[in-house]
């Protein structure tokens, strides 16, 4: 049985009012037969997975979506060192091959990467094709769900190539955090206590306060911390969905974070270990600045610590080091690294004025 | 010197019309500096190009855009086998390698090949930089540099990998038509003659009557036939950006042709050629159905015949042929196939009801 628990809808700017969707969440969704008829009818399917997470969830999303529904599969292989231009191919290829019309729907079911990918492919196939998420790992449901970024890496860097495409909607079960690697799931917190940091002091002492019942993944709260997540993510993209300015907060601790993924090798970090340990250096460079108190640091710190997330930077990064590979990254605009601290707990800022000394003790802890 | 003839105003519709851009018309556009810093100000360039073209053109666009302005130069290889993704890549291995960011600007320098791939790569680039086109061939100039369609090949068919993206702007720089091959400058009149077909009955004998001047290449009667072909264009696109209804007469020829090309493999015939023979079969099948008169289409045959046009199909290619070609395009819709035919001189209809006869018929003259 199905249990719809909230249903969020993103309404992005009113130049794009057309492209608002509905974030639903709750339990046993991808067997839910009657909510993919809501919003796909009866459309032909390409439903795009991963080796790791097909074998958990294609049979029941297979079976809700209907005998007589065109399906076809493609399974991709797991992991960020395949979010490419060629396994994209693959995806076109597929498709192609069984004829899938401009009106087929792309559903993207697995975590982030399968998710960016399976977008990007929508947004390309024939000029633009619709698509559903359908997130399995916490990271996906709190973050690269919402927003419409889509793309694939270049070996030059994550994500340099890519499309803002809106879903139709996203699906977002929580049943699929049972099976969730324990690492994978504490990278997903990372990103709920991010959205407390910059945007919602409330939030963060709530997550403080049910830190004993987030890692014994009790589903009530989980839903409501997806729930609230998704609710700050979309306030803050439908202010800016191009991301002029506002929505650069949401890269708080990704700075330093893209940092460490990029020096330590990608994989070697999960995205969200690297962003809690960037969230703990832009955190104390703002308690250095006075902006927010040093115990306000400590609680971070703690709690990211006590879902075994690391809360300092890898040994063999200094801050000349950190400086080299950020002033690398696609965010740079004019060749300036725009910094994400907080003027307050609950409140992000943007500043370009970082010193090498700053980010030094910052980095030493 | 250089000299705008005309600028024309691309308005998109409503909900679009942030992406509006205008197309200038002129002699010397390509080496006008002051119309480059009109559009882009001093913003760096990724300008991509073919080996062709390049040793062509590439020198005055370069003094033109300044010594001062970053400058990246990307030279493809010159032909339709090339427009694939992998292609693509090296335009952003380019770009990356000299860290552009987002807000630098793609130049398209070339035919419509390079128009296409430039601007899907400006639309994936960091999802979304801007781009110029500076079409050199007739048939890029009047097709498609407007509209905003870009993307790539796939080995399964034609632009099935793409995006919408609208350039900044659009340069058309009639002294390019000078060194333009006569089979190719033939190609870029089918569709000229496309547009009064479909739209302009007066633009239509404008043209026939036109005819000794355009074999000529006279600078004036070129530019006010280009002038004229985008103003339809951008008329029709204006109202069917997405190509959901009106936007699919712009085909007429093109699904008869489209197949031509298929079966003749890609670059046999020229896309214009394809057209120009497929126009004829749509026309003449118009005519048995009594939609235009027979000496109409004998009027459109003999027009193109003194541009060395083809005015029938393939010797290998009957209905049936025809039938399977077209059933594969991606413009098919619910299994169903568009065609483009004329109800009278001047105006398209799109049918789906013509029998496997009718075609043997047109076929066969």
């Amino acid at each position: 049985m199905s249990t719809r628990i909230h249903t969020l809808h993103v309404n992005l700017a009113a130049t794009a009012r057309d492209r608002s969707y509905p974030i639903v969440i709750g339990q046993g969704l991808l067997a839910d037969s009657a909510l993919f008829t809501d919003f796909i009818g009866d459309r032909p399917v390409v439903l795009v997975s991963n080796e790791t997470v097909a074998p958990l969830y294609a049979d029941r999303v297979r079976m809700a979506l209907g005998e007589a529904r065109q399906v076809s599969e493609v399974i991709l292989p797991d992991g960020e060192a395949f979010k490419n231009l060629e396994t994209l191919n693959h995806i076109f290829t597929a498709a192609l091959t069984d004829r899938h019309e401009r009106r087929s729907v792309f559903i993207a079911l697995g975590g982030g990467v399968v998710g960016d990918m399976t977008g990007f492919a929508a947004a390309c196939y024939m000029r633009g094709a619709d698509f559903l998420q359908l997130p399995t790992t916490l990271l996906a449901q709190v973050d690269s769900s919402v927003g419409g970024k889509t793309g694939v890496n270049h070996s030059a860097g994550k994500n340099m190539i890519g499309a803002f495409h809106q879903p139709l909607g996203v699906f977002i079960d929580v049943d699929t955090l049972h099976s969730l690697p324990e690492r994978e799931f504490a990278a997903g917190v990372a990103e709920v206590i991010k959205y407390g940091c910059i945007y919602d002091t409330a939030f963060f002492h709530w997550l403080i306060e049910a830190r004993t019942k987030l890692l014994a993944r009790d589903q009530a709260v989980i839903a409501e911390a997806i729930e609230r997540s998704c609710a700050i993510k979309a306030e803050v993209v439908a202010q800016d969905e191009r991301e002029g300015g506002l929505r650069a907060i949401l890269n708080f601790g990704h700075t330093f974070g893209h940092a460490i993924e990029h020096v330590q090798g990608y994989g070697a970090w999960l995205h969200g270990e690297a962003v809690a340990a960037g969230m703990v250096i832009a955190a104390r460079i703002s308690a250095n600045r006075g902006w927010i108190l040093p115990n306000e640091v400590a609680t971070l710190e703690d709690f990211l610590t006590s879902f075994k997330l690391p809360v300092s930077a890898p040994s063999n990064m200094d801050a000349e080091v950190f400086l080299a590979a950020m002033s690398s990254d696609k965010k740079v605009s004019h060749g300036t690294i725009r910094y994400v601290l907080l003027s307050e707990l609950g409140k992000a800022s943007i500043v370009d004025d970082i010193s090498q000394d700053e980010i030094t003790i910052a980095v030493r802890g």
